[in-house]
């Protein structure tokens, strides 16, 4: 099997060797697809070499097929078509007991904290899988993971049929966040200052706004009619958009924060009072969001295979991260891992 | 009839005059007592004169009992005692047609917005009336709507009995919020720098901790096993408090914004996207929480009487704000606005 290791300094290395076995109540999987993430050219960039410890295998949206099964392994068969949901939980901490294994107090995130997906053979627990309908093929089963995290803000935010929802900022994650949704029956802005991600969104038949050029206060008052929205997505992690994000909000509307800001901006507070409005932090998901996410895809309710951008060959993965690194219109590149003679 | 009119700069005249005839859906108060709010010391300061426009006659946390009933009140009689919610909401803005008339988008807070009681006579709508049950008396009657903003913030926290549950603050608000916690049987621990107010709440039987003494994160780490708090209350309106609220608080804690921040603060929105926290503005009280605050008090879940620090005849009002003006020790003063013959 051929895995690609990250050494460090934007710099990959393939390694050829043997497949891992898997333990009791673990799964080996001939890989398809993988899906470079923010995350991932964060850690191409350098900025998480201290929590991954190159040289390591990165990597966790991706597609594959059962390959081999450990023991006492039941609710799956050679051959079947499957996601993994990359967390791994400790099932012991406070967070744990109280269902939110999720957001485990000690949990490891697979493709950073142990190794990830860009290998042609990856062997995980049972428990981390989903299935793939027939009608969802392994390019769109690839971006899953990122559409579930879109759920997740989603489902953390309550967005219902008919509310009015602001997503601040553009990137895979807002789309997503913005798709979903619409397909659930929002009404939907975007704002984003990046032009071909505007077109983007607007492709799919969203709203846009370029928060540069036009006043979103003002267009969300308009739009809403003195209302505001019943939901806001903070995806962009800047300050500006933490201004807005208060002043756009209807009364009792809730904010999600999606964005990490590894700063401490400026929050008004006063509003949160005024208004009763909610934040409501969204990091990852649960088992349902990703059910929920291939659901979507299999009723065809988002069209996602427009966010593939390119396709690249495992054993050309560096071509993969350069192409995308400080490409705003690039929406998801992904690698093919597939060995064609593993299973 | 005797009303006290906030002339500004810290100033009151005594006006006699004859009491206002209730319109229909009126009712004409004799006024019992009435509670000195921060707000109204806010105002005795001068810094809400552009809002106030004094003279004018300011107060809100009252007593009284129904005098003269205008056309088509049914439900009130005369001699009945009574509380006001002191709330005049448009009734046609998207936050009332939302059912949430308390932060309707065009709210006249009485007592600030129109006139108030601190008058032996006081005319208000009928629809902001709640009974007082025969063994709340008149003073405690005085303490119901401060007891509601607190029940409203426990309620909007979502506070459960066996949660541990921190109030930063403890001002007369958050050691009510920190009261009506410990009724519903969460555990609740008290973070306030003022020793007369720490001991006041050990009086009560709630833990306290000084934060200038000691690292709050710390004491909370200890105290929930490394849990954190799932409900945190904000009540003091300071920075260092912001600063630990997102700390102490529990993966999906939720931290209620109880205190008025003119400024800005800095907020850790990091911790709020990896703890999946939740901030939940909390203003005023809806009809349910001004029926919460006169249970507890009926079923002597809460010792109410404790708070009242003094009782000023209505004609010595100005002592009344002088006594409490810089006294952190002071919890409430209440101003007796009884005018025997009125009735
Ligand atoms: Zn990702
Ligand atoms: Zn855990
Ligand atoms: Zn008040
Ligand atoms: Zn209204």
């Amino acid at each position: 099997m051929l895995a690609a290791e990250y050494i460090g300094n934007k710099s990959f290395s393939l390694r050829e060797g043997s497949s891992q076995a898997p333990e009791t109540g673990e799964v080996r999987l001939s890989v398809s697809y993988v899906g470079i993430c923010g995350t991932d050219m964060h850690i191409y960039h350098g900025a998480m070499d201290q929590r991954v410890g190159p040289p390591s295998v990165i990597g966790h949206e991706m597609s594959g097929v059962v390959a081999e099964l450990g023991d006492g392994v039941t609710d799956f068969k050679i051959g079947d078509r499957v996601v993994v949901r990359p967390l791994d939980w400790c099932g012991e901490c406070h967070a744990c007991k109280a269902g939110n294994t999720h957001v485990c107090q000690n949990l490891k995130f697979m493709g950073i904290d142990t190794p990830g997906a860009f290998q042609s053979s990856w062997t995980v627990k049972s428990r981390t899988l989903h299935k793939l309908p027939e009608n969802v093929n392994q390019q769109q089963g690839a971006l899953v993971e990122p559409l579930a995290v879109a759920c997740h803000d989603i489902n953390r935010a309550k967005v219902k049929a008919g509310e009015n929802v602001v997503v601040l900022g553009g990137g895979p994650i807002g789309q997503l966040v913005a798709l979903v949704a619409k397909a659930i029956g929002a009404e939907v802005l975007v704002s984003e200052v990046n032009a071909q991600r505007r077109e983007f969104a607007e492709k799919y038949g969203l709203k846009t706004v370029d928060p540069m050029q036009e006043d979103i206060v003002e267009v969300v008052n308009e739009w809403t009619d003195g209302k505001g929205a019943e939901a806001v997505f903070e995806v962009s992690g800047v300050q500006p958009a933490v201004d807005v994000m208060g002043e756009i909000a209807a009364v009792r509307g809730r904010i999600c924060m999606v964005a990490i800001h590894t700063q401490k901006p400026q929050v008004d507070l006063f509003k949160f009072f005024w208004k009763e409005l909610e934040l409501v932090g969204a990091r990852v998901y649960e088992a349902q969001d990703f059910e929920m996410a291939i659901e979507l895809l299999a009723d065809s309710k988002i069209d996602i295979s427009a966010f593939v951008t390119s396709v690249t060959a495992l054993d050309s993965i560096q071509d993969a991260f350069g192409g995308l690194d400080g490409n705003p219109s690039g929406m998801k590149a992904l690698v093919n891992c597939e060995v064609k003679a593993e299973i």
